[in-house]
């Protein structure tokens, strides 16, 4: 049986239930999930997930386009920084670009436990709905927050993503983090663009993150692409 | 300015954002914070929380009054078990009982740093509020949860007592998991006894929570007692 849990901290990770074998989706909405969909669905060729900026400074060096900003803002020696529109060059295209992300490269260390790993954003929700209903095992939504704290936005995508996959695709669920997760999904998706302005961290980047990148963000299924973890790059799984 | 902040698994007390002085609401409503606030409503006169078995085994050789039951069913040296109802005997009136919780015990551990600690159940939901609305002092709401997960009916009882805290007495918040809660309590609220029926912790403990137990439970605002955790004991601090 197909079953699906979420995760609204990675710090509940570790207490998750799920047996046997799963697919880990992580999600991290504002940004590293949006802007990793984003990049691979414009035709970068592959994202190289770094931990630390020394990191990223080394793989420079080494000639990699790097994607690095702390606070939102670019970093001096990156060439981009991590938001979803900064990846749309074409100059780009084909590149394995290095991009700097704690949280993301945490979380993608810490799925090591599930047979595959992919990253979901609103980008690409069906797309990742679809891509599991193909498997044949358990899924646990892992919501990237924000320094350890449940946000809005992660726990929405859970909420989307849990409805289609028990909705359309026969999953099951013993977790309540999935109903508490689909019922957010309930009372703001039909007015998803507002509802999202009462997000801490919207506020947080409100000085980088712009209408229009938001409702880019919040608007669901404009590609197909889902990144999977493999050899230590995230590359597009087409569906 | 008086904040609200909700930690929704125990896990994730220790990265709360809050500082300055506050008071920590531990909730625990499947069963220990629901029973101590109806036992102490009933006439109890104190309630000793115990971390394990051999701590309450030794108290009860003292003489203690000793309610300790583990999934549901009563042990056999203890004189009750955990459920509210079990303290409804009128010998147990001005009686201290220990009472064994090791999850009780464990978040009045953790909720060292606050300057107050009081116990929050649907009984005594409004007199709560009241209560925190005459401290000059901020508010976590600690849930409990079921070995760490988050559960609905701790996040329904953080979105009810945020939902008065904002609503009523002018507390402000910049947590998600505030929002997220109060906007699961406006899902639930006019539906509480079906809602509850998905709690996958109302389906663990379904051979010991009959319906009226359930209704008794989710009834908001049967007494005006809030349990105050003082010298190693909850009493009641009436309004």
């Amino acid at each position: 049986m197909k079953t699906i849990e979420v995760c609204l901290s990675p710090k509940l990770y570790s207490d998750k239930l799920t047996g046997g074998k799963f697919v880990t989706v992580i999600t991290d909405i504002f940004r590293a999930t949006t802007s990793v969909v984003a990049a691979l669905d414009y035709g970068v060729k592959a994202i190289l997930p770094v931990a630390d900026l020394d990191d990223a400074r080394a793989l420079k060096q080494k000639g990699y386009v790097v994607a690095a900003e702390r606070e939102g803002i670019k970093l001096d020696f990156a060439d981009i920084g991590n938001s979803a529109t900064e990846f749309f060059h074409p100059e780009l295209k084909g590149k394995t670009i290095a991009y700097s992300t704690t949280n993301g490269v945490k979380a993608i260390n810490m799925s090591s436990d599930a047979s595959a790993v992919v990253l979901g954003a609103f980008l690409n929700l069906s797309a990742v709905a679809e891509w599991l209903s193909t498997k044949n095992e358990s899924v646990v939504i892992f919501c990237a927050g924000w320094k350890n704290k449940v946000n809005l936005e992660d726990s929405l995508f859970a909420g989307a993503l849990a409805s289609l996959l028990t909705g359309k695709f026969g999953f099951t669920t013993n977790c309540d983090s999935v109903h508490l997760s689909m019922d957010l999904w309930q009372v703001a998706r039909y007015n998803l663009f507002d509802y999202i302005e009462k997000s801490s961290h919207r506020h947080r980047l409100a000085h980088v993150i712009n209408k229009e990148l938001v409702e880019y963000t919040f608007t669901p299924d404009s590609t197909n692409v889902v990144p999977v973890f493999r050899n230590g790059l995230l590359v597009a799984d087409d569906l």
